[in-house]
């Protein structure tokens, strides 16, 4: 028996109840007065229960292990997914509101005040060599195209969709985002395009589909590109779409267009000068873009679980930073366009079919791999719902061009697309 | 006669053709190949014509005194508007293109790189105190309604239109811009609106009686507040649009919206931070705003001769130090539109006004005066034509509200106005 718990024993931590000190109990106390009192309970190891009085509480937080929850009580940010991936905690009831309720948390003033003092000390998430670009890269896009499969729509589009209304269903906003995307470039037939990032290539064959251009597009995640290609051919696309297996540094060639959807999440804010460089050599003298990336309204580090377990190296930059790949290409943004309730809805989408398919995920991995994801989904839901996530769509142009249409008027109020059949 | 006369007499400077030297001409040859060799001639003080050899040049530039010339060549951007102003150099054609065609000068790399590194050298323009707002505002605002009168619209509105297209009349277009803001502005009657620079309150007075909302709105330009006050007392809103002659630093209450048309740029980048705390401070919980300013594809001082001639104090921001206020106000951009092309078209709208009644400007200032504000006019449309400046409307709200329209859909196709009546 240790020091502290014979403090405990002697009453002055106040054990009691099989095993709960009134440190912890204050603490988890507390916990609920900082969130405002919400309707969540916490269930403790030994069944005894802390709540703020509420009747019907919208989650129960079992804390099935004493032993998480110090590290509960100070890195929540990081330790509440590790613990509900292992199973020490479990959530019954409605996981996304849970963490709903949570971020009051980080929007605090002291908390805040906190991160900005700390910012400059976190370490900052490598990018520098194209090695790290593509471990980090390997990490999640190529754990199984067939895992991917389960959830995404039946395009394989893995980035935010544009809803024409709440109520359509994800392959319509996913087609939706794809069509909104060529209307903004502007595309007509017999242009070129190149993208940075393509994922399973859907937008690249949208594109060359539905509006008669030409795409070059790149990608490091191998099984992707290999998913893309072999689409392509049975599509019919050989010839025009042409899929890389290679980093955004590597384009090369001169093309009507730059289209990026869902890369600069990885490519840090170290390269966006670079990026922006990269833009301005690839784009013909008439030439326009596209970068469409999640961020932030303010500048602040990833989720810490986030980045460790499931998006490593990621930042999502705040508006003003992401602008810093438009001012090093010396390039004029003409719109941009704040998406984030579409996110949250495409996440909700995306979790209802993983939770149909939780099952044959553990086939393919195991339960807490199950329980991991579950909790990225769920906390993406909560994240851009209260917007501690933005989704923002930047359209820019080289710049003094005047050829732009007069008004934003032609990308509405068409059924929402321009496609040609 | 000195040193360098002596030198050109005896050859070297090869003097000729009644004083014009061979450096002279070399020099304005060589402005002329950097210039991607335009078809703009020179005419010199002794009848001396060089140009680069086009049949019939879009302008003549006539340099009528010798004097002017080193400072033309040196420091364009600051002495040609003196010079063009005091008459000692003219004008023979369009104004509006000769300057087009010189802004290849600002855009080259070297260029470019001097101002980079003259960047932090270069003094800031005095915005820190009251006092120096005041003045600064005064010199520009307050030289007489009757000078606006002639040449802006009917509603006097100073700032970029919205033409539906190119071919609206000024008014329907000012109309346009005034009901665009309050579309996405989202405004409903009975909610207040505070407004931070209100100018002649012609937007103020357009909310409350199309909107139905009632305004508070601010600005210390003395005569524009009284024309503001005079106006809305004849069109019957007293009680509906309250006119204080305050800086925005004096804002009190708590609003539905804040906006700010073309007030931004006189703020002074020191200033934003506390500009967003104004807004912060301003705004209810379901808040949201706009701010509309003259901006920047990438940071730069504002012309010289504009800045003491025109614009004392004043400074468009790019749209990355734009950001900086809604930073500071802890609020989410949902919305950024660059309408550059407006307002090249708005302001040649304003010229060709006031060249019509350059006369009554003639009686009611000096010559020198009418030359000064047709070169500030000209050359403003040749630099929102060529992009060297931006206009951005931001719309923002306050984080993580979810009672924005789904898409932006609303702002469209209906024949531009949801005004009530």
């Amino acid at each position: 028996m240790d020091a502290m718990s014979q403090l405990g024993a002697t009453g002055a931590g106040k054990l009691s109840g099989g095993g709960v000190s009134g440190l912890e109990r204050t603490a988890l106390r507390r916990v609920l007065d900082l969130l405002g009192k919400p309707p969540v309970e916490f269930v403790l190891w030994n069944g005894e229960v802390i709540g703020a009085g509420h009747d019907e509480p919208v989650a129960r937080v079992w804390i099935r292990k004493r032993s998480v929850l110090p590290r509960l009580l100070f890195r929540p940010d990081l330790h509440f997914g590790e613990a509900y991936s292992s199973g020490d905690v479990e959530v019954e009831g409605d996981l996304v509101k849970l963490i709903q309720y949570a971020y009051p948390m980080e929007k605090r003033g002291a908390q805040r005040r906190l991160w900005d003092r700390l910012k400059p000390k976190l370490p900052v998430a490598e990018h520098d060599s194209l090695t790290h670009a593509r471990s980090n890269i390997h990490h999640h896009y190529d754990i199984g195209n067939d895992f991917y499969r389960l959830w995404l729509d039946q395009d394989m589009v893995y980035t935010c969709a544009y809803f024409p209304t709440p109520e359509a269903s994800l392959e319509e906003a996913q087609r939706g985002k794809m069509d909104y995307v060529c209307r903004k470039l502007r595309l007509r037939p017999g242009e070129t395009v190149v993208e940075a990032g393509c994922g399973w290539g859907s937008l690249a064959r949208y594109m060359a589909r539905h509006y008669g251009v030409t795409v070059r597009a790149y990608n490091i995640s191998r099984e992707q590109i290999a998913y893309a290609r072999e689409q392509a051919n049975r599509e019919g696309l050989d010839g025009k779409v042409e899929f890389i297996e290679e980093d955004y540094r590597a384009i090369t060639g001169e093309y009507d267009a730059f289209v990026s959807v869902g890369m600069l999440e990885h490519v840090g804010k170290a390269n966006y000068a670079e990026l922006g460089t990269v833009i301005d050599r690839s784009l013909g003298p008439r030439g326009r873009g596209l970068l469409h990336s999640i961020g932030r309204d303010q500048p602040r580090p990833l989720n810490a679980w986030i980045e460790r377990h499931i998006f490593p190296g990621a930042y999502p930059p705040a508006l003003m930073e992401m602008l810093e790949v438009m001012d090093a290409g010396g390039l004029s943004v003409l719109d941009v366009e704040n998406l984030r309730p579409h996110y949250a809805r495409t996440l909700e989408h995306w979790l209802a079919r993983y939770e149909a398919s939780a099952d044959q995920v553990e086939q393919m991995f195991d339960e807490s791999f199950v329980r991991a994801w579950r909790f990225y989904l769920a906390s993406s839901v909560a994240s851009f719902h209260v917007g501690a996530l933005q989704l923002f769509q930047v359209m820019f142009s080289r710049a003094g061009l005047n050829d732009a249409p007069w008004t934003r008027d032609h990308l509405y109020g068409r059924g929402f697309s321009n496609a040609r059949h």
